[in-house]
């Protein structure tokens, strides 16, 4: 071959294979920027039920959200082992006297034990209503959008159960096709409504904290139809949700021994965190903390061991803060300080329990402040039980805390003196 | 002239003048660095206690000291504006009924006010001793050395008032020679050397704490001479002092309407803020938020215009927080929520006052009980006034002082409840 077809061939392919490289190149320009996982590597349906197959798209969100099988590690006041809480405090059976907690109330575990845990509780039985999955399980976008909300809460509990196979999981905040932050639970949805928010417009960083409220909430089952609700209309303080259900006339049951009308409080960590506390003004996301950044290799992602921040402080409390051993000694004395507090208010009820208890076996009591002393009991309860069924010992926001304890402190101890004198004006009455 | 000799001249000239400039420095080098106002102006006596005359060596710190004379401006709960407490909160007058401060309570004053206010104040007479003057001028360090701090104490406080004639002032912290802070008043150095502390061995940010406790402290007189004294031996929590008091029996006065023996607190800023507070831990001095870093030209200096940082937050809480709009905001939260639990509090001491009143003026009343109901007044007021005396609306610690204050109001509404059962049991026996 002569040495100038040679260069021609060379000169030729060159200029080919450059031409169509900057073609490819001109091409990718115009698509999305090609981010790890989210060119999936299958197709999800829309409401998947099953992680796992969401976790073939998504292997570092997956294997970190498995572990929350068995993240057991126990905090100083909490984490996720499941110990009794009635037996590490027998006063709760007091206060409970009458209700399902009395009997079964177990610190809760990781996520992907919630099904299996709401099915062994011995809280639930044949009457209990289908709305008690609504926070168990990622097959509940699926079945409300196949059955309609109404329809799902009204079915019970046990015929229900056999369209569930799985635990929560990530149906239960993401979005199949973009796999952006979403709110489900219809409760969530119209609570916002309700508050003239709409969670469509919401920035990222705000879902990172609303998502969490699709369970980690207060709530109430609404009339016969047992629609799940959230008591927000007057505000999310424990003493808005105390007018609340006074003002719609609500009770979860009559207490056993003083007779009061009572509500039981769920876990209510989003009213408590966003209701002007110290990181939430700041900021901060509840995923910030509980699902804190971590690395593999050179992908940056959210931990989906959804945990308490005190197993992983270096990472939890140190993308803002310095000096970890301060902060984690900081969270242990406020809990410390709440737990000193609750139990003040602890002791404060028992005793209106009893002066409560006691003045109503007395025939001449007066009626009228029995009830103002059963109405305080409510009032005082709730209160404590805010608290209490909050997942934090009041770390989530610890002024606010301590100022619903005092207030519950003072109320139970007026509901013993208006026991106390309904009995004895009779007395004195009599002399 | 020749040439040549005009360059000899030059030459000869340059290296004498070099040769003298390179002796100069070397000599300098040797000396101590010539600091603003470290090398005095004017030689200052030791215990000198005309602040006018350290002013001339310290013009900055000196006429930034004579703005407190001045600083009236109020903030939500405090500032330096002089409104009578008693005025703004009438139930003041049933808490402190039957002792001075029922008569006058007023907001205190910038410094330099500090003489001018207590010959003021009608809650001094002919009975006052001389330990009233021990935070009032800076004659003291110069009286102590004088006439040692315990015939101080029993010279009675007119007769003693004729040797004062300086507010606080630059003596009360610095020693005159060096400038360095000192701890100046017997009491607190008595009580940190029980506490097993030398306050010679702090660091410089330790002392810009300490020196405040010359004064911003809870404080009794002892005895018959009345010597001043801090009652720190158990702790400076609010419950380490009323364990204290309560074990060397003191008492300031007699309620005049429940008839118990209780205690008057003093700002106790010092005790609150050092008991394990967010910021104390931080490492955080009083000077660094009420005598902020400020510049006259290349000078930094503390400004000794001591007042709330509210007034500055830009210099005082901007040095660390770099959203100060936002650090405003929180403070104020919380002191409305302290100030919201401290009205709780309050109502419950004084029912619990009124329920003594009468349980007292039953003549069959159980003199037992009675008895254990003051010894609850006394528990409970010794608390809430340890909040309210403490100027910051618990902010000095938040959490410690709302767990100060729900512990406050349980007690005063046990107190009510042994009252109402003191005088009840009789009426029951009596059936």
């Amino acid at each position: 071959m002569k040495r100038t077809s040679i260069v021609f061939i060379f000169v030729g392919t060159t200029v080919i294979l450059a031409t169509a490289l900057i073609g490819v190149l001109l091409y990718m320009r115009n698509q999305p920027a090609p981010q790890r996982g989210i060119q999936p590597l299958v197709e999800i349906a829309q409401y998947e039920p099953d992680s796992s197959k969401w976790g073939l798209n998504f292997p570092n969100q997956y294997s970190t959200f498995l572990l929350t099988k068995d993240n057991k590690a126990k905090t100083p006041f909490g984490g996720s082992e499941p110990y009794s809480k009635l037996e590490s405090d027998p006063r709760l059976v007091t206060l409970f006297a009458g209700m399902a907690f009395s009997i079964d109330y177990n610190e809760e575990r990781g996520h992907m034990n919630s099904l299996t845990d709401v099915r062994e509780t011995k809280r639930v039985n044949e009457k209990t209503p289908g709305t008690c999955y609504s926070c168990k399980t990622a097959n509940n976008p699926s079945l409300w959008d196949q059955m309609g909300a109404e329809e799902y809460f009204k079915t019970p509990f046990v015929k229900l159960g056999e369209k569930i196979d799985q635990p929560i999981g990530c149906a239960n905040c993401h979005e199949a096709n973009t796999m952006r932050l979403i709110v489900t639970n219809p409760a969530l949805e119209e609570a916002l409504k309700e508050q003239g928010k709409d969670w469509r417009t919401f920035t990222r960083q705000e879902m990172r904290t609303v998502v969490c409220a699709n369970c980690h909430v207060e709530y109430y089952f609404k009339g016969e139809g047992k629609y799940l609700t959230f008591p927000w209309r007057l505000g999310v303080s424990a003493d808005n949700i105390a007018d609340y259900y006074n003002e719609i006339g609500f009770k979860d049951w009559d207490h056993k021994i003083s007779g009061a009308p009572l509500i039981k409080i769920q876990h209510p960590e989003y009213e408590l965190y966003t209701n002007n506390s110290t990181h939430y003004r700041a900021g901060v996301a509840c995923a910030d903390c509980h699902m804190p950044y971590v690395r593999d290799g050179a992908a940056k992602f959210s931990s989906h061991d959804v945990k308490s921040p005190l197993l992983a402080p270096e990472r939890s409390c140190g993308t803002c803060h310095t000096d970890v051993t301060y902060v984690v000694d900081r969270v242990s004395q406020i809990q410390k300080q709440v737990r000193e507090v609750m139990d003040v208010a602890i002791e404060a009820l028992i005793e209106a329990i009893g002066a409560i208890e006691k003045a109503a076996q007395d025939p001449n009591a007066n009626p009228d402040l029995l009830n103002e002393a059963r109405q305080l009991h409510r009032e005082a309860q709730l209160r404590v039980d805010f608290i209490n069924a909050e997942n934090s010992m009041g770390f989530h926001n610890p002024e606010e805390a301590l100022r619903v304890l005092a207030k519950a402190t003072d109320l139970a101890r007026q509901a013993q003196l208006k026991a106390i004198q309904a009995s004895n004006l009779v007395i004195q009455a009599s002399k």
